[in-house]
């Protein structure tokens, strides 16, 4: 298991107390899915190291796969149905994690989802 | 097996040419050695990683062992006697790998990996 982010939570302005809990929570199932993810290709790609140059790829592929997530994961109020829409896309969360939600966010994740 | 280097070669200048092939030979074993001991220490590493904060401490780990190594194995003239003595010291080349090498610079080689 991984742990859940450390970073602090940004309060939602006009969000309702539910609906930050239903955020907040899939937003931390969603960075730990990413997290697991990551961890089994590290060890993938660990065990097929053969070469320096192997290690280096190998370097440079966690340098990007860092680079974004902390950008992906940094949470802000800005463009947070945007973030949560890639999150479902990337099958990181799914529409029914976000139950709780209003009805119009939902709408507009799962829209954007699609593309 | 790990792939030797393939960075150029530079002439040492004064040395004879049994003693290039000897310094090369030695210098390409060293770098196939450390090269195998960072390949195994990742292994290790990617299969303990059990968080984010692990992840990231492997990338800031490989991120330093790249640069040691890129600097370590920049083969150049200047200081070539204190490279061989470091890499004796590390248990990265034995004195005996340098044989060929005359009796002057294995005797500074030899002096220097014991500091």
């Amino acid at each position: 298991m991984v742990e859940t982010m450390r970073e602090g939570w940004t309060e939602l302005e006009g969000w309702t107390d539910p609906e930050q809990s239903v955020a907040k929570e899939a937003f931390e199932r969603a960075y730990g899915r990413a997290v697991e993810r990551l961890v089994t290709a590290l060890r993938d790609r660990a065990a097929a190291l053969h070469s320096a140059e192997s290690v280096w790829q190998l370097h440079d592929y966690l340098s990007i796969e860092r680079h974004t997530m902390e950008g992906r994961f940094d949470f802000r109020l800005d463009g947070i149905l945007f973030v949560f829409a890639s999150l479902v896309k990337d099958d990181l969360l799914t529409i029914d994690e976000l139950a709780g939600l209003d009805a119009e966010k939902l709408a507009k994740i799962a829209a954007m989802s699609r593309f």
